[in-house]
């Protein structure tokens, strides 16, 4: 089944909000086995609304419309669906009694503007609301059905889950849909297709393949479509196998798994305890491992050392070896991970020192120069990396990619 | 001037990821009196891109395109605007040597599919794209402009704020916008609205106010349009001087400052420093903190003390009190912030320590329970928050409002 999702509202035309609704619905409507064909969000007009009808009836088996059901007078989708489908508007005495019975609750009098919400287009099947006033409404139409639902997306949630999707699936109308990702590193995009071209030429038609890179990674989307989801996760996961034998290494996990997860869960099994010592990353290391739910079973703390004096009078660094070598260079990075190994009592460790820019480059080491150390139960290790001139993404990627050699270093030690 | 966004991409479909790029360009072309007509979302799909330009280019004078510009397969926008445009695509030399120089700079060995991003239709504007290998394009035909950007945001926004934006106002196809963004803290939406109402009444015609709430402050948005961006200037910071008469106390800054930047320049100003120690927040604070340019200045560093031992050992908090009280208290969160500015050795200090959630929760100290503490050179104290029930956010608001109850003591103190 296919479906476009139409949402109306002047605000997100004007970048005032941010359409999550669109994505929340697309994500739910997948999982559903129900392609989302386009997302068009349109003003509040009723040629414009119209427009946008006749154009999805053309392309999709379903339209899911948000927005513009509010008392208000700039809220029109009510009056242009109920001219779209050449029907009147009706009174629904079940929608009159729940508003009644809201606003009774709030001890607020109803007004006109209230009271029209109980109006409905005579051909249609109202969706009940329990969230809000307003109802959702569900229209069908030469084979394609259309359903209307509030913008609110507590609202809009509530009647996707409990009234959109299981009439769908009642209608046996919805296909079967597996997504798996996964998740590399170490591979910039266009290395990655190379190596794996054939095995992508070799996907079975049903499976689909995307690529979606971030600054630290490359995400591989595999996506079956068929009858049975069994049957699809087992294709996927053998293509999965067939992916592993190629770039086996540069794979580091599946789906929305971060990296501070997959690091918590071995130290968690193994109880070890993890510290940070931070300078050009700048406590955004700490704050990708602590936004794991949890991280206090492996993670004991982090120190930002800012300063040449803090990194000598908290982290022990040697005075001598700062003079001699410099705050960003390997001999300081390990001396920091050591430091903050000892000082937080833990198992292992990481410690970044760079430049992340704009200032404080020089011609031998440049704006993006960054000193990554990682310390284990046995080794130690330090390498550099010359990252881009943007401040922001030189702390995002020295901090993931601490983390990944982080990664690398438990695999090999546990 | 119209415009229709047209955003290309499988993973907007299934739901992904949230298109936050076209709020982005909506606001920003608003801003320059561009009204966005429609946000259409399609699949990375021949036909599909096809149908939408036709759409689009029936309706606007002007089309923005973001994705599937990426080097691999599944990235088909190019090839399909050079069929669209009835052109062919060629060597574009200065793209080449940008791209070659990136690789160089890294240090990696450029492949075909590298090269192939060189490759550019023939008639277009290439736009030169300073932060990726994928440039931008402008096409015109039949007096409809159309522009094709990367989806990712940062290479977008710097295309659409030094290629896009720049040719639209040299070619008379927008009016000189002058914006300046007021930072307001300590009243909620409706009562700043009520102090300011016959302020915001008197302002001339040319002058428009938005209203930007978030979480932890209200931002007021003053845009004027005409014809010289030096009168526009004189015109919006009069007005701005007469609001200050009205809520001087709430304004703490302009445009895209942040409170870190600002309480910045206080320190750097003054000559003191800053140290951070943290727990619920985990590292965030400190990164708020150091994502200012030139931060080293003002900020000695931080001590995430994420386990009870920690906050002993490091920062000094007495046994005793945590026993007592609880890590999640008045005193251990006052005893953090003192054991920091002693063992970092400043003049000011925050300490957090809460419930960020999910788990840990009690009856008498839910999740979303914070303590945030303060310590200057004369006083110190401390303040209880309850947030809401989503760690992400109690980190985030957490942190935000350490930083707001900072630069009320530097105020104080200076």
């Amino acid at each position: 089944m296919k479906a476009e999702i139409i949402t109306i509202g002047d605000e997100i035309l004007i970048g005032q909000i941010v359409d999550t609704n669109s994505a929340w619905i697309a994500d739910r409507f997948n999982a559903s086995g129900i392609e989302i064909y386009q997302i068009t969000s349109v003003h509040d007009e009723h040629n414009h609304i119209v427009e946008a009808l006749n154009n999805a009836a053309k392309n999709v088996d379903l339209v899911v419309i948000t927005g513009g059901l509010g008392p208000t007078k700039d809220d029109i989708t009510k009056n242009t669906l109920c001219e779209y489908f050449n029907t009147s508007l009706v009174f629904h005495e079940a929608t009159y009694e729940h508003i009644k019975k809201r606003f009774v609750a709030r001890g607020i009098d109803m007004n006109k503007l209230n009271r029209d919400q109980a109006l409905v287009p005579k051909e249609c099947t109202v969706l009940f609301n329990k969230t809000g006033t307003a109802p959702g409404m569900w229209f069908e139409k030469e084979g394609t059905i259309f359903v209307s639902m509030p913008g609110v997306p507590f609202e809009m949630k509530y009647l996707i889950d409990n009234e959109v999707l299981p009439r769908l699936l009642k209608n046996g109308k919805t296909k079967v849909i597996y997504h798996k990702t996964v998740l590399t590193q170490g591979l910039p995009e266009s290395m990655l297709a190379q190596k794996i071209e054939s095995w992508e030429t070799a996907l079975p038609e049903f499976i689909k393949l995307a690529y979606l890179p971030s600054p630290i990674s490359v995400r591989l989307r595999l996506s079956a479509t068929g009858n049975s989801s069994e049957e699809l996760k087992v294709a996927v996961d053998a293509e999965i196998e067939k992916l592993k034998q190629i770039i086996g290494d540069n794979i580091f996990g599946y789906n929305n798994e971060t990296l501070a997860e997959i690091i918590g869960r071995s130290l968690v099994k193994s109880g070890n305890k993890l510290a940070v010592a931070e300078s050009c990353t700048g406590g955004y290391l700490s704050h990708l491992i602590t936004s794991v739910a949890g991280s206090s079973a492996f993670y004991n703390g982090s120190v930002t050392a800012y300063s040449n004096p803090i990194k000598e009078s908290v982290l022990g660094v040697d005075s001598s070896v700062l003079e001699k070598y410099g705050a960003v260079s390997e001999q300081v990075a390990i001396a920091m991970a050591t430091g903050v190994k000892r000082l937080l009592k833990t198992e292992y460790s990481v410690a970044t020192t760079g430049i992340a820019g704009p200032g404080g480059g020089t011609d031998e080491k440049p704006v993006g120069t960054v000193w990554i150390a990682i310390a284990g139960k046995e080794s130690i290790k330090a390498k550099k990396f010359v990252f881009g001139d943007n401040r922001e993404r030189n702390i995002i990627r020295s901090s993931q990619t601490a983390l990944q050699m982080l990664r690398q270093l438990i695999l090999d030690e546990e």
